[in-house]
């Protein structure tokens, strides 16, 4: 069945233009003026933009933690994913030490499987390691296109890796082609500053943010560089949220490491003196790292202007209010870390960089799209708006304003973290595949018609697809 | 008269993928799969890639120097241009100074009008500023759409700008809409290492290289990007040559400065020892500012990986080696500076920079076309391949290779500073608004054929072209 | 005549000690624990600290500027400083282009002859550097013991070399064994803003603040540090006000370029927001660099205290607020620059550097003494307290409290910066070559008794005596 | 007993001047020209200059480490000491995990106790923090006077401590007022950098150094200086070898962050080439971390001269080199870490340093005696002359031209790591408390006469002593 999308601009990291858009069995196959509408439903986007799909390279859905559950499953997460624009999502597979990486593969199959609406791929945590390890990442990599690895440097005790899990996995990463991620802050100190936060009777929210200074995300982030640069591996520094950290970034990519960021909406729009709110309402607005002193943004949206960031995660990770973040009254380290978030990144980025002209309009589609898709290995399937790809469309109306409000939101969550904000711009339509999951803004999907992706490695120059296209 | 290219490889700034593309009245109005032919004559690209026609945003054509002219003027250098995979260049207006700037104009009309065979634009030379320059300057962006302007750091007593008027320039151009081109070296300080040189009996071409160490590159780099920084404009460093200046752009980027940078092929593969020749022939490879030390090689690909040069110009300026480069003989400073370069931009960034891992196919196609058209007015109707814009496209076949020479290239001067040099991929035919201008290796342009461009305003956020759009 | 000092607690830039001092004709011969006091004038100075007398490098005594003249001249200046506990100052020579070398020093020497109560010396002002410049300046080192020349990077049109000019006497600076000091701020851009200013009808004092922004006084410095290791030479960056030029400083010593720092008073405790006082009182602190914002001064005390910055000279410029400041009324580029500093340069270090806590009693006595007397060639005779250098010596109360006022100051001015500003520390007794100048806080020296110091060479480790010494 | 020295000149931090010096009763009481030699023993030290006795800040004596002990004990090792002009030594006490702190001090007491023939005192190794541990510090530093604590970031396994307790130290040691000293290099990094190239058969010495790369030193550095920022403390960074970690100090220290640097000879003068010698050679230069190449010497000169680094330690650690560097042979990692250094680094400094215009004299002084003296709460009683500190001088006719050789110098051990290097400049007399124990080149002094030092806490401004001093 094919779909022709007419009088939509369309939008890539590169161009913006006016033409139709014809889609046949799930691809876009043909791009230009006036094309024929022969047997095709015709969709009006009048005055909308089209983007591609959005590419949410961070995740948390259906996982434990603290001895809660994310709210948000693959069902419900999706939904949300879709009702905001993103089409694809990368989410992170946890493991435990000792056991096979396979078993938590598997694990993370069984919540997905039948229930995502959008398509959807994972990361590995990694934890340590050792011949085992060692000897089931070839597999990971071949057989579940699992092409990313996570390592944790803070959560002391609980997810942390130590320097040398941390090397010993971008060597292999390097020699396998894959990325390795890292939540990058000294969880050493962290540790001992809670500990000597919650002694001394400091058990408010905003205790969260103080003990977790911005100098060791800082700190963390070059640590983690320089060990790429030794190995000459590749890496990629999850949501990073302050100037400490853009700077390492800067700096390792002037000496010609390898290192790419990804920032997250929170960090861009709102600050520390969230977690001050009264009636434990800071509790929502703890995420780790932390929100930052509010000069930190202009340092965000500069790396992000200027490519030293590259992409935006959700670091989706939704708790309750009532019955979940209230675990942590009296103790802010008992407060799960997360929050909603998985549904508003396009919006916020679009009304907070583009409209506001701190990134441009193909920059917004490279930020929240193209570049995810590449570095992951999910381009050109995803990530872009061209011929031969999948029909994953974003129809986007850049006129509509608005206001977010959990109760008008589709995630799980009693709460949303921009509660009041207004936007300008709101996805009308989304596309998955050709078929409409969100249409005129109501959701017409089908709950597990969402496909596992597995991912290619990763490339040094991961733009460089020539060999591969050549031989098609 | 339409026309269809069949079986290539369509490669943008973002996006690499097969599909056919058909051209009507000189523009791109569909990109598919399967595209009927109907009308148009076939042309058949299997192998080849499909790129956007190369932008080269800095030639010197027919240009005085040291008491002669440079060899190339529009008709014989943009020949070069079209067989080297280049479809619009943006030529320097010289000024002089007392003179009214719409004579200088009219100059560079008389030289280029009728004599293009592809299209151009002019970028103007900026000596000083006073009420009749700052009278003028509305006129020459509104009705001449010239919207760059260049200001010579170097050059003492002959193009050299004072601070005052460089500064000037940046607060006019940020008022009117322009971008500020500097030539960035401490002209004062070189000044006195030529003529102590000289007069220490030092004449030879690599003492032309010696008297502009690099630290005043970078010197005088930082300091035009410090003045952007203060009057909130922006600034465009052609030519940067080696680390000192890289890292100065980068600064002053990290810090939130609108600086872009430009190097040129010469710098990415030539260094310091060519000027060392025997007999005369350092003299070749006399360039300002002048090839470096091999090691900011590196640092110059580093850059344009990441991000912290963006575009590449040929810097074309053409001198025989008999007849014009031997004014300089028993006395370096009377070499005419410059090279013939604007044939081999394409080629020498492909092999040296795609094929050999430093960068990608799409950065490739950013740096050599997509980045100029943005930054100097020309896009969307230069530089990318999609629906609705020039149909200037090279059909470039990567697996070709072949060795430079003088022999068989199109500039009309008697050297090539890459002669011997092998390099993999050639431009095939290239076409200009759906016309060829080489075709099969062959020149089937006209002469004259060439428009005159004019160009848009610089725009903080240079790719928001949004508003503009939505209007169509 | 011999005077013995009893009880005192001596200090040196590395020492502090207990011991009584013995002076015999002006040199201290003893330093020991109960000395013989047969045949001496026994002085007790218990609960005092005895410092080397106070070495000021940058005064400004009868100076013309801007249509008027410093108010104080070389008698009330000298004992404006002997007050204060310096014992040597040196002055700048002004002078003019075109003139004769010789014939500006003997103005200064006209100016200073016979009226000076403390010993001084002279810097040089080089405006242009030509033949008959360079032909006159070894005599003014070998002859004059001039031996450090000034070059403004400021004063447009006024005192202001170009690069080229800077640049050769740097390089005639080393050849000649001399040390370079720039006033560094970009004179251009300074002069392009003032202009604007006024036109816009902005005529207020702050807007001297204003129109001289500290990034140009950052650009200046890093370019003049450029310069220097270029031409292998050293610099000596007076007055620097700002974070941006201590940073400049700091990057320029870390490449290994001999560049050294002096800040002064004013910088450390007054900031911009005193240029907005009302009834054109912020003329008073009026001064070419401006003050700055408050966090300017952490930078500063941290560049002392590391070593960044190794000197504070008072920059003594005096103008009287009736009669002269308003000469800048409706027109803030009119208001003479500079003020009244002399006397109250090391009560302002000792109470907010040392009683504060921020710098150490020894670095006290190197930033106002030892320091700026070796670097300048007045070492060992002037800047330490050890045997056989001058008994230049002052006996500091560390515990007096007291409000500094221009109705105690003896400077010659009608107001004073620091006005009702409270101080912990006071000089009571200075001696000069062993004779009391300030005795228990009265005045006893002689006009005219103050000689002139002919300084030695600068010398690349200017601690290095070795030689000499050896041959003693 | 009184002394007099006659005819020297006294070299201070400061200055350097000719001067009788007289000591009674084991302390300098006077200083000055034509004292009384009155009752007094005289020496002649003409044509010498007088030094403070050297302060060592680092040794390692009769320490256990591989499966052996360091040849030199307290008595051959302050012999050599001595001999080199060192008359204090600050040994560094280990201590195991889970044993009481005390046991470990009185373990070394029992090896130092009546066979130093200097002064001495001891650091404290910190593995871990604790309750028990910290409920120690206080009777170490109040009751042993053992005022700085040595935390190692590599050896995993056996020394290394974890990012906690460093972090706890610091913390603990800002409290208390003692200095943290931190061996800076990621362990875990070279734990699997050794094992990958034991793994791959390379065991030859120089895998020692390629496996411990610079860049994981700077990490380390810059890590350890981000942990003292965030705890407000102050750190010592022992045997700084490279340009990477020296830039981390810079970096951190002009943020304002209390960090000070220390090198060692052979790190100024040897480098990574060594370790490639024939026969095994190359294991008498394996030293942790491991010589480098040679251009960070330049580096390293470049940042003593600035004060980035501020003092020098011999890290004497020796081992023959028969017997026991060569357990060793067939793998790198079993060689004994370390050489004899404690005798010459004195004359390596003079001779490489301050002859061949690297560093003045005076900074020779503070480097080798008066700063170490300061940062550890020795001083004023070591590290400098004046009147009423202990006469520990050093008489060293710097004119002397010799050969350093295992053949003639003192240490234990069978090799010198600078075997057949000229230097100019010896020590021919050393004065302990007064006392000679080495006069005339030859050893007079006596076993166990040299004293414990209990040592004052570290101040923030380490040189203020003025209260005490006041008290008096």
């Amino acid at each position: 069945m094919k779909k022709i999308i007419k009088n939509g601009i369309i939008v890539t990291a590169t161009d913006t233009f006016n033409a139709d858009l014809l889609i046949d069995n799930g691809i876009i196959c043909q791009i230009g003026t006036n094309l024929s509408e022969q047997g095709a439903d015709v969709i009006d986007a009048k005055g909308c933009y089209l983007f591609p799909g959005g590419v949410d390279p961070h995740t948390h859905l259906e996982m434990p933690f603290g001895g809660t559950v994310t709210k948000d499953d693959f069902e419900t997460g999706t939904i949300a994913a879709a009702f905001g624009g993103t089409t694809t999502i990368i989410d992170f597979c946890l493991t435990n030490k000792g056991e096979p990486l396979k078993d938590a593969i598997k694990t993370w199959h069984a919540k997905s499987n039948g229930r995502a609406v959008v398509d959807y791929g994972f990361h590995l945590m990694i934890g340590e390691v050792n011949e085992a390890v060692l000897n089931e990442l070839p597999s990971v990599i071949e057989k579940e296109g699992i092409t990313s690895f996570k390592v944790f440097m803070a959560y002391k005790n609980v997810l942390q890796a130590d320097d040398e899990t941390l090397f010993k996995t971008l060597i292999a990463a390097k020699d396998l082609g894959a990325l390795v991620m890292v939540h990058a802050e000294n969880g050493d100190v962290i540790d001992y500053l809670v500990k000597k936060a919650l002694e001394g009777g400091k058990t408010e929210p905003i205790y969260h943010a103080l003990t977790r200074p911005q100098v060791i995300e800082g700190e963390a982030t070059a640590r983690a560089a320089t060990f790429t640069g030794l190995a000459n591996s590749q890496l990629y520094v999850v949501h990073v949220t302050c100037a400490d950290a853009a700077k390492a970034i800067a700096d390792a990519r002037n000496r010609g490491i390898e290192v790419w960021g990804e920032t997250c909406p929170q960090y861009l729009v709102l600050d520390q003196t969230y977690l001050e709110r009264p009636n434990f309402e800071g509790a929502k607005y703890v995420w780790s790292p932390p929100l930052r002193e509010k000069w930190n943004q202009d340092a965000l949206w500069s790396a992000l202007k200027t490519g030293t960031l590259q992409t935006i995660g959700s670091d989706q990770c939704s708790f309750d209010f009532n019955g979940q973040k209230d675990l942590g009254k009296g103790d802010f380290s008992k407060i799960p870390n997360g929050g909603p978030m998985i549904e508003d990144r396009l919006s916020i980025l679009f009304s907070e960089g583009v409209k506001k002209g701190r990134i441009s309009l193909n920059q917004f589609v490279d930020i929240t799209s193209t570049r995810a898709a590449k570095l992951f290995g999910l381009y050109p399937k995803k990530g872009t708006i061209t011929v031969g790809v999948d029909a994953d469309i974003v129809i986007f109306d850049p006129t509509v304003e608005r206001t977010i409000s959990a109760e008008t939101h589709h995630m799980a969550v009693d709460y949303n973290a921009f509660e009041g904000m207004k936007v300008t711009g709101e996805p009308i339509s989304v596309l998955s595949r050709g078929e409409f999951v969100v249409q005129d803004k109501k959701f017409v999907g089908t709950v597990g018609a969402g496909q596992y992706l597995k991912r290619a490695k990763y490339g040094k120059n991961y733009e460089t697809v020539e060999d591969k296209t050549l031989s098609m």
